[in-house]
């Protein structure tokens, strides 16, 4: 899968994932009424909501990007019929040939590490028979507990040909209260990042590592030391736009063959029609804001690496 | 919920927590097969099992315990279906008055922690009226991500006066890669538990704080330093038994006046017909084995307390 994510970024020529992390209130009101028409007004109609506006921007998004993430909390706050909706996004985005990075955040001890592997990555033994959970092609992983919380994911990533992104630094304002600790010589990010480094050499793809690393825009200076550290390590980069990642700062996210990093864009990408410069598109045109927002984000990255 | 915590491991004189964390290996034979007849040898099958055989665990043990902790990670294995027995056991388990620490261990950045926050201990709002995903009264959360992934949980929980569990030191071998490592003067889990007290400030109970700290029962000089810095939150502790945890240990987990702390056991319980000593029990009676296996747990942490 990362040779295919390569692949797909190569050809589309867009570095870019499209997070869906909706939010009932980017959901134009007419799908919300039409959805609670058909379903109720409770979480059953909600997530059917959620669902016709995903499938609204996948349909109008997908053969200009690689792949998706979506951020499954969202999806969660709406309980069991939430998660049947980010199963349903999944299935949907990998009929359109869209890789899907599930953005969940798991990490536990072994054993239980391994079940969140079995769930969103490989396949559960009943019987005779196997059967997958929710089947992504990627998921992020928190590495607070350490190696043997990351290992049965790489074990079940291997058997699979999927991957993972480990989170190393985000991109939140608190992310320094631990990340930035000096360990040493060194910083605690600086540490996960070569134990990313380290855990990638045991699940290399062609030319870079089926795990990978997720670098929050919002602080260029560790993206660039970062990438260093972890050559072969794809960057997941979350905090661009909204969250006030520019472009500019994010060619050092790259390595010099124009490959090594993928930006993520929710808020800017999915609720485009609410921004500036969207307005006249307005709300029953949603995913062709959704997809003015793609285009104007793969030109503005294009801008920033010519300058690089 | 922690006053009501503490009220229940009073009454109860079992600072035990039955973490609900089921493999289809501990099911017995006739379980599953009866639930493969009725549901299918699949995902639903496995599911039906899984919650079969937690409904006897329950009505085994509900009477001597204060709380259970179902690992969501072995349902979420089951994808979709998996799901929805994490939500029966948790309904059921509320029926029997026992607290439910969802262990989850979630954390992301601000709005989606909040997101999390809401489909677990919170609710969401949908038109005009209000609903609950999955309605746990405590979760685990994960601390990488600082503050701005910690106060949603603080925020929801003290409109629901519920709870969390912040994961300080863990259980497993490799904790100490990262927790362990020295910032300045201290280690890393000591400004994590620092951290704790000072969220904790934030959610108090009447003697102790809704916000406490997980800390493994492997580690017991950490336990007890830990204890020391964070003397109002309560400390779930994991590790008993099966991952070599002692009793003798875990006194010091605890503060003077016998509260603190509250220890969870999950295989060496739901799986007591597999081990030694339960033999007589055999597959058909594991839930009378998983009762003498608390009954014995609970004698066994009185005794330690009685020569501390």
């Amino acid at each position: 899968m990362i040779n295919k994510l390569i692949k797909k970024i190569e050809e589309s020529k867009a570095p870019i994932v499209v997070g869906l992390d909706p939010m009932l209130d980017y959901i134009p009101e007419q799908i919300l009424k039409e959805a609670y028409q058909d379903k109720g007004e409770n979480l059953e109609g909600a997530a059917e909501a959620i669902w016709r506006y995903n499938k609204g921007i996948i349909d109008a998004v997908y053969d200009l990007i690689p792949a998706v993430k979506p951020q499954i909390a969202m999806y969660e706050q709406f309980g069991l019929e939430g998660l049947r909706v980010y199963k349903q996004t999944i299935d949907y985005c990998k009929e359109k040939d869209l890789l899907v990075i599930g953005d969940i955040k798991r990490g536990d001890i072994g054993s239980t590490s391994m079940a969140y592997a079995t769930g969103h990555l490989g396949k559960v033994r009943i019987g005779g028979r196997e059967y997958r959970g929710f089947d992504e092609d990627f998921i992020t992983v928190n590495p607070y507990l350490g190696s043997d919380g990351i290992l049965p994911f790489i074990e079940v990533g291997k058997e699979e040909k999927k991957g993972m992104f480990i989170l190393v630094k985000t991109s939140n304002p608190s992310s320094g209260e631990f990340q930035d600790q000096r360990v040493g010589d060194k910083s605690l990010y600086e540490l996960v990042g070569h134990k990313v480094a380290e855990w990638g050499e045991l699940h290399m793809g062609d030319s870079y590592s089926y795990v990978g690393a997720v670098v929050g825009a919002t602080y260029p200076e560790v993206g660039k030391m970062l990438r260093r550290i972890m050559p072969k390590a794809y960057i997941l980069v979350p905090g661009y736009g909204a969250q006030g990642g520019k472009a500019e700062d994010l060619v050092h996210y790259f390595n010099k063959d124009g490959l090594g990093a993928i930006v993520n864009s929710s808020r800017g990408i999915i609720a485009a029609y609410k921004q500036k410069g969207y307005e006249k598109f307005g709300p029953l045109n949603f995913a062709d804001a959704s997809r003015q927002a793609v285009l104007n984000m793969k030109e503005d990255l294009k801008n920033a690496w010519s300058t690089r």
